[in-house]
């Protein structure tokens, strides 16, 4: 078999065998293939997509390049759930300690804040003490005793995926459907869940800008995990505004609490339940996403996820009377406003917008060697559909240091748009895709 | 800049400026880009095209990678003619004294043999003694004394075209318009023509197989030309069979005298007089193609070329002395021969078939590193449209050894079809494109 050969026939629309596949994504990663190669076929991919059959096949590559998290002896069901990103999205933290409580475990590998999107690591490291560098085996016994666990992925896992990242960067072959489609499904394949709820987004803040193509991932995502015999449901939902009130490392948390205490905002709450009712179908709690959200409401109520947070913040080196006594004022000093520029509604907050604010804040960061702040952040006090006299107090703005906060101000402020009426209401959740 | 953006605007489909063709390509020769970003490239531009503008500075930019052969003090116009590469096309040999009798100087630099492609170098270095490694001091006086010099590319000539000629071949980036038009119309630039007639062949023995393939690359050879402010015809003409009745380098260089002497076979004749007619028309000597085949045929009939090539054999360390004594015997003994295998009328001499036997041969080579045989070869007595009876000889056939000999025979019976009738005569010249 000759590398030219293979990226040929993917030049010309033909499936790729599963050998032809091993042997160019393998041999990358062994070293026996060179990057320019994997860059012409990954652009020849690019224009000609994959399909299922070849993308499981590419993602089983992937996976087999590193380790997988054994679970063995720990009884499941185990069930995870992914977004692609977006502002706001403290879902995870939610529903971990929620399905958890349904008796689903949750083994779940995290990610940390890149551009404009959140990123739950962060999130998680906001709470004193806590660590997201669990060793499998204090992972493992974690998931055991508490039913989740939150960590970040080691570098044993996968290292295909950051191989073939940095060259896909590099070659403007980022946004291929099916070689998205290996990037997360070899990883969450490799935490070692049996069946997987992916949070599809679409939106001015989410990596996909137009729902055709956040459903085209969808489909792939299904699709492939259904190939490779996994369970896998994808919502896709809305991420044009930002979810929740909250927007920034610890101020998330707090609204993750809220929401576990039967207080959070009804957008992210919906959002966080939808995806929740479908794990509890899939781990076989609940015979369809109705019954589903049933019982997650039910949970909620009994105040169970709230208990298993606290226990797993415990079990993580997380300091849980402190995080408890800093709610509502673990704020940066440096602060200030977004008032309303005209009378009349929101009719819409640009996520992305707030999003490339939130790096300017410190809740983001532009490149991976850049540090958060945990105190920085924005608060909404109004959001879209909320009637407005000039002058009203918007968001609340926590910034890093003045001139972080001095440059979020004016995308904060033009993230904002007005209109005498209030706005279509678009649902949240688009769509389900398999299951 | 950076060649991330640069490649995905090409992904896009948009137009690069100069500046960007500029950076991109001329930093991957100067070592500044990496390769797999030029093959990520290199795979958009093979689904995207690119525009006749774009080429023209892709051209320009490997044109500038090295050095252009310097004509200052000789006497113009300057015209030449580039094959796109077939299987008995010897035209090169009879056109450049043809032209340089009608006072065109034709700064001729040529290539070898490649898989069942024919090389003008081949062929001349057949002659005794004829050297084809000329420095550009010597290429210059032969050119100025004779009217024409023939010789290999230096190495100075386009380096960007080999490096990226290599990286084109192990990314399956060779079957792009516009990097094939780079690719030729740099290296012709870059000999000092001022005008060329570009002989774009199509059919089983030509690099494109399909006429539509030949005429697309013919348009962009034009218009990148007209773009760098170069005039260019280019003739789409018919490489389905061998060119004239010898395949073979010493064989070649025979009919060739057999043409300068007005005894050539008429398919092989026919080519040569058009392409010549229009070099006539680009040097100034002829209004329109018919008067520049008049003129051609005049000074065939004068006897000057015939004369003009054997100054420039003398004149390139050549023994014409011994090259008209090896006339017609000059052979390998090792010798077979093909003869009809049914009655009826042969409707077609496959050129593919016919150059692929010839590599076994000896006439030409599969990797650049092997050595071909000047006494090689095949000559037809027989062709397409030919009635024949069972048994008939068709080609005589010589062989560099025994088990090419034996390799070569069984490629050349499959490559002659049999039917009841005369074949359609389809057009030696197809159309024109420029002028």
């Amino acid at each position: 078999m000759r590398a030219v050969d293979v990226i040929m026939d993917k030049r010309a629309g033909k499936e790729l065998s599963r050998e032809a596949i091993e042997f160019l994504v393998g041999g990358y990663v062994s070293g026996a293939i060179p990057d320019y190669q994997i860059a012409a076929w990954a652009m020849a991919v690019f224009f000609r997509g994959m399909t299922a059959a070849e993308t499981a096949a590419l993602t089983t590559v992937m996976l087999r390049s590193g380790s997988v998290m054994d679970l063995a002896g720990i009884p499941g069901p185990f069930v995870d759930k992914h977004s692609t990103g977006g502002v706001g999205d403290k879902t995870s933290l939610i529903i971990a300690p929620l399905v958890a409580a349904l008796g689903i475990r949750d083994p779940m590998m995290s990610g940390r804040a890149l551009g404009h999107t959140g990123g739950t690591l962060d999130k998680l490291e906001a709470i004193p003490g806590y660590r997201t560098d669990l060793t499998a085996a204090e992972f493992r016994a974690i998931l055991a005793r508490d039913g989740f666990a939150m960590t970040g992925q080691t570098t044993d896992i996968v290292p295909a995926d950051r191989l073939m990242y940095a060259l896909r960067d590099v070659t403007a072959t980022v946004e291929s459907i099916p070689l998205i489609t290996g990037s997360i499904l070899s990883k969450k394949v490799a935490e070692g869940a049996d069946a997987l709820v992916f949070d599809v987004k679409y939106g001015s803040g989410a990596f996909m800008k137009r729902s055709e193509d956040a459903q085209a991932l969808a489909e792939s995502l299904v699709h492939t995990g259904a190939a490779m015999g996994k369970k896998i449901i994808a919502l896709l939902t809305d991420m044009d505004e930002p979810l929740g009130n909250m927007v920034g490392n610890f101020l998330e948390v707090e609204e993750s609490l809220d929401c576990l205490e039967g207080k959070g905002p009804a957008d992210l709450m919906t959002v966080t339940l939808e995806l929740a009712a479908r794990m509890a179908v899939l781990g076989g709690k609940a015979a369809d996403a109705a019954e589903g959200r049933a019982r997650c409401e039910e949970a909620l109520a009994s105040g169970a996820p709230r208990q298993l947070f606290l226990k797993n913040v415990e079990s993580q080196g997380g300091d849980v009377e402190k995080l408890l006594a800093l709610r509502g004022t673990y704020r940066s000093e440096i602060c200030g406003e977004v008032r309303a520029a005209s009378d009349g509604y929101i009719t819409r907050i640009d996520a992305g917008e707030v999003g490339r604010a939130g790096v300017d804040l410190g809740v983001g960061r532009n490149r991976t060697e850049d540090r958060v702040s945990p105190t920085a952040g924005v608060q909404f006090h109004k959001k879209s559909g909320a009637a407005v006299r000039r002058g009203d107090r918007i968001m609340t703005v926590w910034g890093r240091d003045r001139p972080g906060l001095d440059a979020a101000l004016p995308l904060l402020e033009r993230a904002v748009t007005y209109g005498e009426a209030p706005p279509e209401v678009h649902p949240l959740i688009l769509r389900q895709i398999g299951g």
